[in-house]
């Protein structure tokens, strides 16, 4: 009996918007990209608030009610906001995965109907996953608030819940129907928030782009003063460099490699390492320093570029060393985080691939990795960048 | 600042294959299904097998054990094969989701690992769902053991989960690294699971393939008398017919409609209102009936057609009428199984649509139904086909 063959391309497209006060009424944006759908009848949308964000802006809620009643002809609220714990807490509260999913069909949000989430990553990761399992998938529009999600995570199309103490041992590949970047939301975050996202832009001119490195060295004072325009430049060059690269190669990751998660392998640990205590930028920072480090050690990279990349992270005020980096494994003895090689490689399947520096703007992969050097690593990186303990004399 | 426009394609493909003795060492279709990875190295593989199954094939985890290890250059079992309960119940098993997602975890299944379900389509489904969200998706390879997984559900691209009181509320679209249909596995299925699998063949035969429903009513006395060619060639031509609609049309559903879904709205109600004690393929028998009724009754479909058709089912040995279907819900006093009408438009979105049928291999899609006609169909259905009572005098 014959074997039948299938084989089908599913096409994936979507916009990634930039705006300043999105709900306020004259700002067309949203209806327009809800319209995107061509329907005649009124669009059902249910929205989710990161607590963070709307703490920080009290009035949004209404703001979106009023948005919603100013432009009823498009588009028909379903019920209240939904608020939801911020933080990447948020991605291991099953309750609250489940109490999403339950308002889902409650409010009969359907295949055509649409989930807003305004928030951080995390929110936003833990809402695109609800969104992807309900139905099928439900469309999902991303309003990415903090500096990291608007350059980098909720620029793709990836969604994710963290299980069994791994982050984002559950998720989806499902694109978004859309990215909205409203800089107004940037005003408001605190130092650490505003900051973070900034090593994501870093990791990825290291990799790619050296006159992108060089921009962000020439705006850093600017961006420790938090600089709006050099903020948004920096945010803009990210997010297209990002969804270049997603559009352009393997954008389900189906290979071995994820060239982007330069020194990843190293932050997605610490993050669990420190109970998420860590930002995902912040962890970021540090495994970018490690990985320039061991670049250098490795007779792969220059001392002055491995200096002047150190500095950079530096001047922008990321912490590059924590105790959690030299913590050693109780069963194994060795240093805890190097286990996140093993966990990085099990979660993209496959060979170990580990994306290294040659060059400022330029990665390559390498399919081992040296655990004595990653040691002297770890401790330069100690010996220089722990905090001086305070002698009282 | 200029909107950045995202926009790819993915390519999705799969083999359906047909087999017998799957895992007889001699057999080495699976093997070279494997290789199709084109990887040097052995492939992990882990085991799922429905429950019915194993009971019906005491030696088949035996069996799977042995061939692995005759085919040990090419895979290498990472586990155990893991038993799980059958039947529509485990969809609704939360508890049992989490196992298998523990086991994925422990035994280290990457997304170039394989998990290979042997079962009907309810644990395919829960399968597919555990595989499809695990490291955003390991590679999953069905073997399906019913008729209706066969010739119907194992061989698209869906997977799921119940939730909420509704069949298949969680889910993803997620194409399978292969299908393989080993035909032995039909000889233990007792009579309801042989049978209930072919009203999946008569729906798309009445929708859009004449020639096959003549074909299935000339073969129907073999059908009920177990001839194994007559029911290979149902399941092939029924398989073929759904893989060319999947890859034809609109894989992932975009759009409101479920053109193979003639006579699937009633049948999922059912299945719920019967505490699934309906099996899927019985209670699509009742849904076509119905639907071929109301097509007949709204005056698209002549009564001689309807009658064939009706004629064919009961022959089969359908049962064409359950108590359920003339229930009342306790809050609107209306016929409780009209509400699938609602949930079926509000699972895929947008606006109702009902494929009826205007001639046998002609379906013609339909956006609002008559109530009192439905009324009337079911009505017609109970004096018909309810099952007599006996008097005792």
């Amino acid at each position: 009996m014959r074997t039948l063959q299938q084989s089908f391309a599913v096409q994936f497209s979507y916009g990634v918007y930039f705006t300043e006060n999105l709900f306020s009424t004259g700002n067309t944006l949203l209806t327009e990209v809800l319209q995107q759908d061509k329907s005649t009848s009124r669009r059902k949308v249910f929205f989710v608030i990161d607590s963070g964000v709307a703490e920080a802006h009290p009035q949004l809620a209404q703001d979106i009610k009023s948005y919603a009643q100013g432009h009823e002809q498009v588009m028909k609220l379903l019920a209240e906001p939904m608020v939801i714990t911020g933080g990447e807490e948020v991605k291991n509260d099953t309750e609250l995965l489940y109490q999403l999913l339950e308002a889902i069909n409650t409010n009969g949000i359907c295949r055509h109907s649409y989930l807003i989430a305004i928030g951080g990553g995390a929110v936003l990761d833990m809402a695109g996953f609800a969104a992807a399992i309900a139905h099928r998938g439900i469309r999902h529009i991303r309003v990415p608030t903090t500096v990291l999600a608007q350059d980098d995570s909720a620029v793709g199309v990836k969604n994710s819940f963290n299980s069994f103490g791994k982050k984002n041992f559950l998720g989806t590949f499902a694109p978004p129907f859309a990215v909205i970047n409203d800089s107004q939301f940037l005003l408001t975050l605190d130092d650490r928030d505003w900051r973070s996202g900034i090593s994501e832009a870093i990791k990825v001119a290291l990799i790619k782009d050296e006159v992108f490195y060089n921009e962000i060295k020439e705006n850093a004072e600017k961006l420790v003063q938090r600089d709006m325009p050099a903020m948004q430049q920096l945010i803009h060059r990210c997010a297209e460099m990002h969804v270049q690269h997603i559009g352009g190669a393997d954008p389900f990751e189906t290979g071995s490699s994820r060239p982007l998660d330069f020194g990843h392998w190293a932050a997605h640990k610490l993050e669990q390492l420190t109970n998420y205590s860590l930002r995902h930028g912040e962890a970021v920072a540090i495994g970018i320093a490690l990985d320039v480090l061991y670049s250098k050690l490795k007779g792969m990279l220059t001392a002055a570029e491995c200096e002047d990349i150190l500095g950079l992270l530096h001047k922008l005020g990321f912490a590059l060393y924590v105790p959690e980096l030299s913590g050693c494994d109780a069963t194994t003895g060795k240093l805890a985080v190097i286990k996140g090689l093993t966990e990085f490689r099990e979660h993209l399947g496959g060979q170990l691939t580990i994306m290294l520096l040659t060059r400022i703007g330029k990665g390559v992969e390498v399919h081992e990795m040296d655990e004595k050097l990653l040691e002297q690593a770890i401790d330069l990186l100690k010996h220089r960048f722990q905090p001086q303990t305070l002698h009282h004399v």
